[in-house]
């Protein structure tokens, strides 16, 4: 028999419990072994979770229980379950987390500590999705020449709700955090952080590519607005917050923002709360995945999965996907360097010469129109839409702020990256 | 060092000889040892196939030779390289195989030879994509509810052609078969067959259930036509071959066949040669696999990362995902009882009085009719376009009998079910 200590019993904790209790059936039967909860640690020991375990408040009646052998980690923040789980790794127990923060920042660390014992995080990356296993395994015969996912279900909720009913961003905004896919504070989500944690991860197990959050470029979709958005259906996009990462040559650029991708693109279909992931193999070409990239039990799904694997068993596979690193490693490309073309939404004054003045910075910035729209706004200004050939970032950014500087520019110009 | 021996060197075996080679650096990492083909087995030994390997025509090379760890039958058919690869287990190498024929007929009897000793075969369904994986490791902790997968490239691309582009059923099928798509006889394709092989793998990762291809309800698309094709574009329908697994109480039915299924669905959105599968978990809800389900490279892919996680861990799952039987075993739904909605074709004489007799005859049979249209047809004929509500197999398959029986009736009626 496994016995597991699950330490931070919320929402997915409950889950993985009460699905270990419903599923005991075929998971022992898969497992070819029983796999109980022996113990929970929570911080409020008087909240009732209508759970058939042993409660504690002490993170040792797990760490140092010698019958545990699997600590399920759903605690949250980086710094304290980073000592908790190298502790339960120095104890010898497999480890099992949902926490995408605290891989983000030190997965490297933790494959070292876990050379010879199992630890697991399907959950991290996409909930449900086991995007981990069918990156690790699935496609381990292929250079990754890319990802590209959807990985953060409320932005693509709002998104699509944008899109299909024409609702303003503020206006889903609030809708989202009353129906509780946003937070109070949303800008973990709509800022990106949320999916750069999880694209750090999955460039890992791509690349064996070592960087942090600070290390690339990260933007949300604060900026999306309607006018975007008809300029996207107009050209046959979609709009969508995507996590990329692409090889080329020696260096591999990571980076999350919002992107304008065509509409006959199978993630351009994925459309709510639900994540997909698109991943380029140099030998099998594209495979894609898709399904809940939250929620408590899609999440304990994907938990609850590694206990089976480990139960199975034991170490089956190297934590990141390396045995031992790659020979010529790759290296991160810098932001300014990133090659894409781009969309631009330019208020300005309605004057005379404005257009040709905008032109003219444009090729002083050897950017390359490729279609160019000029709608009313209100107050005698107008709105530039542009889309560009492709172009470098560093030249985009530099353009921007040239055009910030001039009287007849409203407002900051909103760029969007065109995949 | 790991050495595989290849038997049955044609389009996929040369792609795998060929990524061991080309992504020795990546696959070296990923499994903490080389990986290199020792031998190959074909059967035309003066066939120049580019491949710096030892080729040899007589299988017992590969079978006998104690260096070789991994054995990849790559050969076709199913009573010889069910053979070839029960010596290959009793001379305790491991297995890996793209053959879904023979596992289709003979799975049960390899899982229990291949106890204790790794047999994998992730290439046999859907070519490129990581089902297997992610159905008997990534969703382990569900019980499945459903399975609906595009399965068979060929179908798929010609539903899509004839759908995009109008095309006639014949047109595209001689299309297909000049680019490649399809065999000089298609029958296996086009019939089904290749794509119930495919889903009786899966139903019995799903459900440990054993059944072979006479047991379950299998047709093709030869029966749809333009008629089809415009009533469902007409009602939001795409038309689909998908291979369905659905539990129901302690009941698994298994069926392939033509699909009406809505065009908002992920699946109805997967065009051209791509495969797909859907996956309805009761934990996770719905996850979906797209990608290449066949070629050379696709294919070997999954083949390669088969070897490589052999090369890590040897055996790590059991072969058909289950240590043990599940209590209370799932058992076969006769195809009698099958309920589903449905549309039928009906060609009729164009004369008064005979909607009414066919109305009648829906009511005599219990099928409620959801919606109804009449199309001209050619010479006094006419086309009538009839959906159902919720009907059983037997009552449907009664009443077109007597449907075809009645002389007003031109030739067999069309039936499509709806998902």
């Amino acid at each position: 028999m496994i016995k597991v200590g699950i330490i931070g019993v919320g929402t997915v904790g409950t889950s993985v419990a009460q699905i270990l209790v419903d599923n005991a059936d075929i998971i022992s039967a898969r497992a070819g072994t029983d796999i109980i909860v022996k113990r929970g640690v929570v911080k409020n020991l008087s909240k009732d979770r209508g759970l058939d375990i042993i409660i504690t408040d002490n993170v040792d009646d797990v760490l140092n229980d010698p019958e545990i052998d699997i600590v399920v980690e759903l605690m949250g923040g980086i710094e304290e379950p980073f000592e908790v789980v190298k502790k339960a790794l120095k104890n010898g127990k497999a480890v099992v987390t949902a926490n995408k923060a605290l891989l983000a920042y030190h997965r490297y660390e933790l494959a070292e500590l876990a050379k010879d014992i199992a630890f697991e995080y399907e959950a991290s990356v996409a909930g449900g999705i086991p995007i981990i296993n069918a990156l690790r395994d699935g496609l381990s015969a292929n250079h990754i020449e890319s990802i590209m996912g959807i990985m953060n279900g409320t932005c693509n909720y709002m998104l699509t709700k944008m899109t299909n009913e024409g609702v303003a961003y503020d206006d889903i905004l609030k809708e989202s955090q009353d129906l509780g896919y946003a937070e109070a504070d949303p800008s973990f989500d709509v800022g990106g952080y949320d999916a750069a944690h999880k694209l750090l991860i999955l460039a890992s197990i791509a690349y064996g590519i070592d960087a942090k959050p600070e290390d690339i470029l990260i933007e949300g979709i604060e900026n999306v607005s309607q006018d975007d958005i008809s300029f996207a259906k107009e050209f046959g996009y979609a709009i969508k917050l995507l996590g990329i990462a692409k090889k080329d040559g020696n260096e591999v650029e990571l980076r999350v923002h919002a992107c304008l991708i065509s509409q006959d693109e199978m993630i351009a279909k994925i459309d709510g709360v639900m994540n997909g992931i698109s991943v380029v193999g140099d030998k099998v070409g594209e495979t894609l995945y898709y399904g809940p990239g939250a929620g408590g039990d899609a999440t304990a799904s994907a938990v609850v999965a590694n206990i089976i694997d480990i139960a199975r068993s034991g170490k089956s596979t190297p934590m990141l996907g390396f045995a031992k690193p790659l020979d010529g490693e790759l290296t991160l490309k810098p932001i300014d360097k990133i090659e894409s073309k781009y969309y631009l939404r330019i208020n300005v004054s309605d004057k005379a010469g404005v257009l040709a003045k905008i032109t003219k910075i444009f090729e002083d910035n050897n950017i390359s129109v490729e279609t160019m729209l000029q709608r009313p706004a209100t107050n005698n200004s107008a709105n530039i839409l542009i889309s560009t050939h492709i172009a470098v970032e560093k030249d985009i950014q530099n353009m921007i702020k040239k055009l910030e500087s001039l009287d007849f520019i409203n407002s900051t110009p909103v760029m969007i990256r065109i995949v």
